[in-house]
């Protein structure tokens, strides 16, 4: 159900070194907000499917670092993932540095906003800024929005549980 | 003479929210990034002439903060600005976060890359990305180019002081 009403959306146009991507849904915007800054609810939806993520530090606050760990269960390989937070973090803006270590020095920032629709509904919008357009093209070929796609699905499903469990 | 041979370019595309300064400035890569990363240095030369620069907070390591305050002498008037740095910071590159808090929630992200020119000079790159391209346009407006313009010309003179004072 949530699937099938959600509406996604991904901006990425030529030239310019950004991916805006918006996605709704179905969860008042304080329960996102903590999906997105609680260290033990983000490694239960963040990424793909596939992997296992194991958060290593996040010290959610202004100059606070984060750094988590993609684990393949098939081959044991991992990936690390490293950044910074700036500002003080609110459903209105989240702002983080992100470093895949697999590339290191490609450094990007995202701005997280969530806003209210109001019906019990948040609409997520995270802006992505390259270094260079060539940058934003690798992170799009290498799977980024896949992983981001498969990532919001598994969020519906967190938020499923997390609204029954409070109903409950 | 610095000024003279002194190459400098701006690049900010219609529809993109970045902008991207190259200047050269007469003096070895190392010692231009001295004057990027240490707290004495910087504030000699950072910025429009007619305001002192103090710094708050320059903690120069992956995850450390930074923070300074632009003073105008004139009125007694004080502008802040702060940031994170990501990553640990070589000539190669060096990023930190960015935020003016006369508009506060307007965050940048800086990328400085040293070139060494292999003639004594060195390309100093920057890169800044903006959350959209109004707020690029903004910053542009509101004297962007100018105070980085004005600072590079105090940079070429603590520069041309600092290398008579070593050959001395």
């Amino acid at each position: 159900m949530t699937a099938a009403t959600a509406h996604y959306r991904i901006v990425a146009e030529p030239g310019a070194p950004s991916v805006t991507i918006e996605r709704e849904v179905a969860a008042p915007r304080d329960l996102v907000f903590r999906c997105f800054t609680d260290r033990d609810l983000l490694p239960q939806w963040l990424g793909p499917r596939r992997y296992a993520t194991r958060i290593e530090e996040m010290d959610v606050r202004h100059g606070g670092s984060w750094s988590y760990v993609n684990i393949d269960p098939e081959t044991g390989a991992e990936f690390g993932f490293r950044g910074v937070y700036h500002g003080e973090p609110t459903p209105d803006q989240f702002v983080q540095t992100f470093e895949f270590l697999g590339a290191p020095g490609h450094v990007s920032m995202d701005t997280l906003q969530l806003i209210d629709r109001r019906d019990g509904r948040t609409l997520i919008r995270t802006i992505s800024l390259f270094q260079s357009v060539e940058a934003r093209d690798a992170m799009l070929e290498h799977g980024m929005e896949y992983g981001v796609k498969e990532g919001y699905e598994r969020l519906d499903e967190l938020v499923d549980r997390l609204q029954d469990r409070a109903g409950a």
